[in-house]
């Protein structure tokens, strides 16, 4: 049970006593580094009240933790996670931080906006699990285990290099619902939107290439690029969108070969190019024979006129990159590229080198969504159960003294807090709610006093209440 | 239907006329590329004797082709593939090559490897399809898609970093059963192995490092390596294993970081370590501070007591990489790495930039079928049958004059045939087999008189039969 963050609740009915429900909630929550060491628990009180159980549950908890070794108590100060280094031999000494005020692990963050339980997450990245349609996708995958799909190409074989040609042809009659015009053969498919970036940073750029971002944009980009040796050029995205003058400037000085955006719905502003800048942002790039990736990974929460780069610009000097794990389910790993048919020539020799294929099974089961239009009147029922969350959530936030620095959209909102985001997180973190703080979203780390929300996942006005209570504390 | 190669049997019962289907089948190898521009047609004569059809009906498919603009008729001599590309404006030329000897495009092959139809496929990469347990397969994934197996954390999730937990600790037992001493947390799951080995030289490896590899060996390893910027040094392998006085040369001159290898049932050759050369392999690399990585894709064709140099080792130098293609299925794409704690950290956190997580639905269908002892079951049905097949193979073998270079063994033999292998490729994909040419497993491409065939996939006296006249007639 892994997958549930510390703070979802306990199980009255389960086999397992609660202090030790609760003390292997916390063991967990150590391994995975959310909690590092040093770090203090929440007071005895606090987290009684917050997981509504006795405090001599919590204190049966502790000291469960206590003898594990995970813990340690310090006189008049409260509980600690101890730092297991400390006993190891030759371990790295860490760098040491003030107690009760240990730094965030980013990393471990980030891996907690997708697993962490969707109650107390008003930083997760994804749909909540019981906002996705279980029942379209148990049949999708019934009818791809069963004799009615083909089994000896689906089941048996490892798929065409491309992916499956039913999913495909069914891309390519989406993409024209957004004005995207591509044959079957200008897609490739490949594990989730994540290997599709992957797969054009290291087949189209090389060590040392300068690539133009958004910022704030996605900490796993950013550190893809890096990874791959590129050198980020961050390009402020506000209210208005991408700063033109500067993107000029950064062209001119740096002589870029890629810009990667999301164009519509951006994570985390919620911003979408209108065709204004849409139309400047391509006039730039041909004078500079920029590339684009066109990262459109919340398209099917955004209306299908909503202005794609790919769409003005036909595919030229445009990769469009997409993918099905914020609307059918992540677990899937569904994601393709549309590019010209020489792009996805070059993608396809990569992805066979880096993962042979993708599975004929996922990528057929897409197909079958998308074929019947399942995917589609799910997406508007999940639009407008967006919405009626996003009215919610906009006067929580405000009644709490919060702002939105983009219009809200989409499915995040990017919020002004009045306060070091990454103090808070680790504070919110303690309380049993994992947030998104600014230094994700930024492509030097920075920490500040934005943060990204989940429309869906942050309806809980105890949130916004304990919010509003540690600003004025502070 | 593009998955069958133009081999695969013509449909009498089929709404498409038969001289249609033929064209298609033809149509879909030049796409494919399998058919290069130049290359000659089969006689019409031979072409209707292979496919069981009236000449009359293999005319009516070339005229087809013809009409379409994707052969031409040279007098006298036959019907070949155009070369679309001079009618295109602005296109490269091609390098000249001689009619009717086009050469061999060697990743269109790579890709036959995995896709064509097993019956006309003797150079095949993995077993036919019908060697499959398809029962098993549907079962295990019927499991995963009901209610029964955690919908919310498997279906609606990314799923752990690391992999499913319970496919983990299934690998963790199946890793004890051939010595390998791994705990869970040692184990990170990846989308087949070839992914496996892609995060493990991305992530251990940088640009310009110089890496040992097995000569022959697979043609997409060497690729991989080579596309990551790596320097390739071949380590001849033989009857007596890798040539460990060349091996301590290369060492000594070019201080190579890392040994990829096949310890058991190696690609191409068959050959599995002896203990011996297992535990001197490790002294060299103990001496040089070397990285060993050990490919163990054939791990369910061979007996649990195989020497394996992770178990040697006990993972300290060793990262041990398999899969299930080559047993359960190439359709799930499932892989994994175990290897030391901070190496598996590592991986972890590529593996988070390359595809965020695996699909939890496939790490658990393969928990599943490891948990309950299927597959260990359906691996001892496929070594009684592979004994089978091997033992007829090497019968026809001999009988066609052709000599194995080592003792047969496994799902490979690897083949004298005495004349050129790449130009026997050709021939053969005329006549409609696919066979593995030597080039496909030689660090420099270099065409030569070996082979690799599959003894599951060549049991058909008619493909010996045309080798043998083939061979005579040159």
């Amino acid at each position: 049970m892994s997958h549930s963050a510390a703070a979802s609740p306990l199980s009255r009915d389960a086999s397992t006593p609660l202090a030790q429900q609760l003390a292997l909630r916390f063991a967990e929550r150590i391994q995975q580094r959310l909690l590092l060491p040093g770090a203090r628990l929440p007071s005895v009180r606090e987290c009684a009240r917050h997981h509504g159980v006795s405090p001599y549950t919590v204190v049966a908890a502790y000291d469960q933790l206590l003898a594990s070794g995970m813990l340690e108590a310090r006189k008049q100060r409260g509980f600690f996670v101890r730092d297991l280094r400390d006993a190891r031999p030759h371990a790295k000494q860490p760098a040491p931080s003030p107690a009760g005020n240990a730094p965030i692990d980013a990393s471990a963050l980030i891996r907690g906006m997708f697993q962490a339980d969707a109650r107390h997450a008003p930083g997760l990245g994804t749909l909540p699990g019981d906002w996705l349609d279980l029942p379209m996708l148990q049949s999708a995958m019934r009818r791809v285990v069963s004799q009615s799909e083909e089994p000896d190409q689906l089941a048996l074989q490892y798929g065409e290099p491309g992916g499956d040609p039913r999913l495909r042809a069914a891309l390519a009659r989406r993409l024209e619902d957004i004005g995207v015009h591509a044959a079957p053969e200008q897609i490739v498919s490949t594990v989730g939107a994540t290997h599709a970036l992957d797969l054009i940073t290291r087949s189209l750029l090389s060590p040392g290439d300068a690539v133009l971002v958004d910022d704030p944009g996605w900490a796993i980009e950013y550190a893809r690029l890096s990874q791959a040796g590129m050198r980020l050029l961050p390009v402020p995205r506000g209210q208005q969108g991408p700063d033109l003058d500067v993107m000029a400037r950064l062209i001119e000085e740096h002589r870029p070969r890629m810009y990667v955006t999301v164009s519509v719905l951006h994570n985390p502003t919620g911003h979408s190019l209108s065709l204004a800048s849409a139309h400047q942002i391509l006039k730039l790039a041909e004078a500079a024979d920029l590339m684009i990736v066109e990262d459109d990974t919340y398209a099917f929460l955004a209306p299908n006129h909503a202005p794609r780069l790919s769409a003005l610009d036909g595919l030229k000097r445009t990769l469009y990159v997409s993918g099905f794990s914020k609307i059918l389910t992540p677990a899937w790993r569904v994601g393709y590229v549309a590019a010209s048919a020489d792009k996805v020539h070059q993608l396809t020799e990569l992805k066979l080198l880096s993962t042979l294929t993708t599975s004929p099974m996922m990528d057929r089961a897409v197909a079958i969504c998308l074929e019947q239009g399942q995917l589609r009147r799910h997406a508007e029922r999940v639009i407008t159960r967006l919405d009626a969350a996003r009215q919610r959530v906009v006067r929580l936030a405000e009644e709490a003294g919060c702002e939105f620095v983009t219009p809200p959209q989409g499915l995040f909102g990017w919020l002004e807090v009045g306060m070091d985001t990454e103090r808070l997180a680790q504070r919110m973190l303690d309380a049993g709610w994992l947030i998104a703080p600014g230094l994700l979203f930024s492509p030097t780390r920075r920490a500040g006093t934005l943060m990204r929300i989940n429309f869906a996942t942050s309806q809980d006005a105890r949130f916004w209440r304990l919010l509003q209570q540690l600003r004025e504390r502070r």
